[in-house]
């Protein structure tokens, strides 16, 4: 068995590392002989992880620079802050590994282009895990696209609807970086949930691009109010594992505390092709999760909040919703129906988070180019700082930057791997 | 009875002024006496509406400025194209009558400026006939927010998402002005219906504002897909009174044509208090009919879409939606009641056509200021007119003027009438 297997290491054992590596630990031909996090209970955490998962003692580091020093590591699973995904990516990269990150948006174009030239130069590749372009739905809408049902696409929409107010007030407390960029920073802060399934369905670096975005923010009211006046606040704290000073201390701190980041950031993004993407960042108000997905096209219309469409001539009644359900159950992703039928990994967020690992290992174990390239991760997370540069500028359309230097004009559809986005591989799962 | 009524005219007796004329006659108090449309067969059939629902016979003109010179007339009924509102409402004003017109968007800055001076100069009003103010769902809302269920208002959403292919297309067969603007144009040309609530509930021009808006525009695909693929075209063909001569030059004009105006038109409008819009103007693609409100305050959310709501710490399930509909029961609107009590008018449009009409009535017979005034109409139909700027310039912001030049920093809100808006003048309906 050890024979078949790749080396891994795992970078950042937050609470969302644990689950990743958790759930990497259960991909075919993973090995995950070191993890590391600047927190010795954290990195100790990732040590009984995988040996609890997987019966085996892996090393562990302090300095992800002494992980990246390992000949036996292949590639490496980062789950660090946003701010520091692509100084980590840049040098794995240089160490000779390829390298994963979770979702987040950059902090400047330059670290996009850093990345996207680090890893032309070394040949490692450099993907950003976006766990939705894995969902269940968005790979039927996949799928349905491909098949013509919506037509030539038009206009999309999409968001990160979230109400973390909890997560972000309270970051001092549960080590969490969020709140150091909702205290500093205005703009689209998380972008690529819904960005990453929409550009691959428009065929974004790929015969396509993103031209050029302007965003508005509105106005921050959202935490102070929750802060101030919410039973939750008390609740929550009371459930955390702090001291009576440090919850002193957080009241003292945050109940006049001044967030730079509006409450609702949206987003206009002009597409090459003419396509038109609505994105909305809306993490600090009441409200139940959506990722407010939308696909309209010349014949057709989905809708993530009415979990319905409509197709002209399709649908029985005329300009009348029908369930999504059938269409998804009908036009199942291949990867869907194996991945249901095999049944095994019940993993997070409904089995995206294994899928998409998935992705990065198989691209990882065999050394192909991964379905998320490190064009795409600097498209889709240069969005981050092109945003807030947009809001400073009062909405002023700003450029989104060619990462592939013009490729993107004739690069064919990524066909390699079964898990692939923009094809419909049917050839892996027969 | 003659005594007690108020004579008024109405100008266009389109498919949609033949609707709005027998609304009107149902209003108390109102006395149609003339009639006048630049078509003839409209002109009469403006005369036998009159006949038949009111029992007289009102004088017909095809000029309409033969209508404004009699002096019988207080106010004057406009249900022409878009493009002819803002220079009949102005020849209204100057004639000495009050003047209430059909929705639509402004060509121009100055054509808004033109309305509003005249109104100032004239002391006659100058009211754009949204009747979505006046819809049970809106009125219900402005209810919730006026009682503070919302907490602060931060981002409304809203649109004209109305599949009318058929309409636009064929508009030169059925003397429908909208083929010329689709044809010409490129923007947000039809606004009001859901900023118009919108504006109502954030107080703009009452202590508020648009400061600000950008729009993108998407290619134009959806007519030419269209007219070129679908069995509705000759369907709709067949069953309009036209010949076959007729049918052939329609074909032969716009099997090929080229639409100027993008199937999809979006607009983030960015307000003095700080709060954000968006809009989306969606008519030349398959899709059920929908104005996509949502009102997003500090304690909850309403969304059409959903027919939900959420609150915070209300909602008894935490981040779950719940039905709009008890809500809406419970936070009726007292007009809404009455309309519902009365039971009589089973009016165009569930009856908000009725409302708006009888708000417009009131204001006329009573000589009052009307709940939506010239100031309204002008910003509300300029966004028209600078989304189309913005969209030229890229999506660049273009600033939104202000037509109240400075008094909506302390203009109160509206209070007079029963059918005001801002306020629930509960002092009416006890």
């Amino acid at each position: 068995m050890a024979a078949k297997e790749t080396c891994f290491g795992v970078i950042g054992i937050s609470g969302r590392g644990r689950g990743m590596l958790a759930e990497l630990l259960s991909v075919e031909g993973v090995k995950v002989t070191a993890v590391c996090d600047k927190y010795e209970d954290r990195a100790r955490d990732g040590v009984e992880i995988v040996k609890k998962k997987a019966g085996y003692t892996p090393d562990s580091y302090l300095d992800y620079r002494q992980l990246l020093a390992r000949e036996d590591i292949v590639a490496v699973l980062c789950c660090t802050t946003w701010i520091t995904h692509s100084r980590i990516a840049v040098d794995a990269m240089r160490a000779g590994k390829h390298i994963a990150f979770e979702v987040g948006g950059a902090a400047s174009l330059e670290e996009c282009w850093q990345m996207v030239r680090v890893s032309e130069q070394t040949g490692k590749f450099c993907m950003i895990l976006e766990n939705c372009c894995y969902d269940r739905n968005e790979l039927a809408i996949f799928n349905m696209k491909k098949l013509g049902l919506f037509g030539e696409i038009i206009h999309l929409q999409g968001g990160y609807q979230h109400d973390l107010r909890d997560e972000i007030s309270m970051g001092d407390l549960i080590r969490h970086g969020r709140i150091q960029n909702f205290s500093n920073r205005n703009g689209d802060l998380y972008p690529t949930h819904q960005l990453g399934p929409i550009a691959k369905l428009i065929d974004i670096n790929r015969g396509n691009r993103f031209l050029t975005l302007s965003s508005m923010s509105s106005k921050t009211r959202g935490m102070h109010e929750w802060l101030n006046n919410s039973p939750d606040v008390d609740r929550i704290l009371d459930s955390l594992d702090i001291t009576d000073e440090q919850a002193a201390w957080f009241k003292e701190k945050y109940l006049d505390y001044h967030f730079t980041q509006g409450d609702i950031v949206t987003t206009m993004i002009k597409c090459a092709r003419g396509e038109t993407i609505f994105l909305i960042h809306d993490c600090m108000l009441p409200r139940p999760y959506s990722r407010n997905y939308r696909v309209q096209g010349t014949k057709g219309i989905y809708m993530e909040d009415k979990d319905s469409v409509y197709f002209d001539g399709v649908s029985p009644r005329r300009h009348d919703w029908e369930p999504f359900a059938p269409y998804r159950d009908k036009y199942e992703h291949p990867l869907w129906k194996q991945y249901a039928a095999d049944g095994i990994h019940a993993g997070g967020h409904g089995g995206m988070d294994y899928l998409v690992l998935c992705a990065f290992a198989e691209s990882a174990i065999n050394d192909l180019k991964p379905p998320i390239d490190v064009y795409d991760t600097a498209a889709w997370m240069s969005v981050t700082c092109l945003s807030e540069q947009s809001v400073a500028l009062g909405g002023a359309p700003v450029a989104v930057h060619d990462f592939t230097d013009g490729l993107w004009i004739d690069r064919e559809p990524y066909r390699r791997g079964k898990y692939c986005l923009e094809e419909v591989c049917t050839d892996f799962f027969e």
